[in-house]
């Protein structure tokens, strides 16, 4: 019998551990891989990626060629003396005395990863997508996406909302249409989930406060760079709301929060990509109308879909937001009924149009949300006068029946958030492995 | 043009927040779903429901005609005084002054929510989960879920692991074999996710450790108290490693904190569910060979898969591990190659067992982990001499011949490992909403 005790210690240091020692000229070890080889002849520089970032190792002709081949793709450990070096990342260097061969590679890498700026199409990059992200600055991204999740995740948890894991496999899509990934489940039918949106409101009745971050499916045909067909919702649903506002308000304090986490723990990732994360005093709400009308009046476009915004009159509002507020963000509100699911609330003062929302980010939408319908027979009644039956939804409705709480909620795009943040253009670029129209490997 | 500027605080208390006032006597307002009622005709006790836990709240019998209908499941805003009550929960009760009813049932509900336990069969539960959860000892279960689910992240932010989205829609199974469900991706063949584990590897050459906390999706035809066809895996994969021990090192600690974080945080929870979270100062290990035979020997049981673990023996190795070693939990390591999936390291000394692990929990797998072959040489003469071919795995065989640091990582099922903690005997009571042969609702 052997005893687990915990995680054994290395004596192997990270670039940064070895940035905060103060003692030039120590004996340490360092662990990576082999990002880059320049052979000077007398000297060669070997730099490591790391996980934290890259660390210089500096080896003479003799000691390199005595570790054997070390080339790039090899995993390595590296034993020597550590030196303040200005040009070196971190300012530190390992004056390397020996080093042993981890791992080698069995092959030349298809994308010269060590560059700065990689340099491929993004259709190469996400066809070598294990490969294109070993470069440091494509990597960062999906470090500020951790953050991103993070944020939203602890600003929630501060707030009282309780965590749910909902099912993706179900007999039912949440807002119905052609679009929905249908699979055989045990001979039964079955869909794969666009959205936990039945499934967070019935949660609302027993937690009050519920969110979940998890993957949605959706079957659309749309192959753009605003379409993936599987992406992560970051979603939340919460009762005893007094209007639409408590949702648009908690979603401007999130995202306040996640930025100011961006900026506290992801700075160095930031730095890397070159982004500066926005402060966000407030963000501008618009009706749909009014945006609609602002638009037409202040850009000379003519609006052609009367009941939904085109992705050019999202582009538009987002300039005019920019423009006239200052603000990278701006809600659009009162979406027409028609256009949005039937447990969207009508607006009683207008019942043409929803107290719904969504958030536009530097001229995207980044978020749908809005107040639902929580009493039983309105909801029943606006699935009547659409000429829904209630087969599949029985037990969502079954929570309305027993009294559910006004509530509201909202649905985040993970990728789009990121890109919108990092100033990509393609919606890809936010995701590790996408899956579009085109696109299921890697 | 309105500015959203964040959260409007509202007036209401939660229980805790009053149980927290000093000052009785003070005016209060509270909202909640009205959990029960209890009519003693000159004063009238709601009991409210809350996130937090229970509210109790008294009329007189003036005050509760005049505040409507009030019953159970509707939702209301009550005012009154603040009282120190010893027998109220959390010791603190508001006498009403008035009333309003936010939002009213529209039927009586299915289960009587209100009871200390609820008492219903778990089929019953299961048909009618919105509504069973609402009794407040069925939900707390979900927040101690939700306690592990943080503290598992939390502590792998803590060690240097980046957080990551993989798909779920793909186009091959990581595990192989008839578990898969299979789909129609825009008229190509595609199967959901397994496991994470071809990304997770992947991502080990690009962040060195990584996780996921997501669904996997199982087409197992096992209807039993272990089984569910779509869970929650808590995924790790971790680079520069010695050995398979340097993962279960990590996941020891990781449990270790997990229970000190439900102490910390859960603790009205556990006490609720009557649970006390295990002390971990270490976890025993045995090889899948000697536990065979200790089984054998201890409980006169003769083994009969020679290869695999019976549901019955992992129960005596869990008896086994309590009474020798007083733990709650043990690791299996060493389990024969052919039992293991082709990316498992073989054990060098003898290759007919692997460098693999499960961990059983009072008895139970939690976790499958171990090292995994980083040689792409290695790795494709496996897969060769098992007669696979590289279909649908390039880009994974890419990174690898790439090169890949040594590396090993594990898969938990949430769902079993907060069943084993709460003492439940069904893995179904650890899912919010479970997905079985049988049932695809709610």
């Amino acid at each position: 019998m052997k005893q687990i005790v915990g995680i054994q210690e290395k004596d192997t240091r990270t670039v940064d551990e070895l940035a905060a020692l103060e003692r030039e000229g120590m004996e340490v070890k360092a662990e990576g891989a082999v990002h880059r080889v320049r052979n000077m002849g007398e000297i060669v520089f070997v730099v490591l990626r790391q996980a934290e970032g890259l660390l210089q190792t500096v080896f003479d002709r003799e000691g390199f060629e005595q570790a054997g081949d070390i080339r790039e793709g090899c995993t390595v450990r590296v034993e020597g003396v550590l030196r303040r070096e200005e040009r070196a990342p971190r300012g530190v260097e390992i004056a390397a005395e020996s080093a042993e061969i981890l791992s080698v590679p069995a092959g030349p890498l298809p994308l010269p990863v060590d560059k700065r700026k990689l340099g491929a199409s993004l259709e190469a990059r996400l066809d070598h997508r294990a490969i294109s992200l070993r470069n440091v600055r494509e990597r960062a991204r999906f470090r500020v996406q951790e953050g991103i999740v993070r944020g939203f995740r602890d600003f929630l948890y501060s707030q009282g909302f309780t965590e749910i894991h909902t099912p993706k496999i179900g007999a039912k899509g949440a807002e119905g249409g052609a679009n929905i990934f249908k699979l055989s489940y045990f001979h039964r039918p079955a869909v794969l989930a666009q959205s936990p949106q039945f499934y967070k409101q019935m949660m609302v009745g027993v937690f009050d406060r519920v969110f979940e971050t998890g993957p949605v499916f959706r079957a659309e045909k749309h192959n753009t760079r605003r379409h993936l067909n599987e992406y992560t919702s970051l979603d939340f649903e919460m009762g005893y709301i007094r209007g639409m506002e408590d949702v648009m308000g908690m979603e401007t304090e999130m995202l306040r929060y996640v930025m100011e986490i961006l900026k506290r723990e992801y700075a160095r990732e930031l730095e890397l990509l070159d982004v500066t994360v926005p402060e966000i005093p407030f963000i501008p709400a618009l009706r749909f109308d009014e945006a609609k009308c602002l638009v037409s009046e202040t850009y000379g476009r003519r609006a052609r879909a009367p009941f939904d915004l085109e992705p050019e009159e999202e582009s538009l509002i987002g300039t005019y937001a920019k423009e006239t507020f200052g603000s990278d963000f701006v809600f659009i509100t009162h979406y027409p009924s028609k256009k949005r699911p039937f447990y969207a609330m009508d607006d009683p003062q207008d019942v043409r149009f929803t107290l719904s929302f969504d958030l536009l980010y530097k001229g995207m939408e980044i978020t749908t949300g809005g107040q639902r319908i929580h009493d039983y027979r309105m909801l029943t009644d606006k699935m009547a006068a659409r000429g829904m039956t209630d087969e599949g939804m029985e037990e969502y409705l079954e929570a309305f029946r027993c009294g559910m709480p006004p509530h509201g909620g909202l649905g985040i795009g993970l990728e789009r958030l990121t890109v919108q943040l990092l100033g990509e253009d393609n919606v890809r670029e936010g995701c590790l492995f996408p899956r579009d129209m085109g696109r299921l490997t890697p």
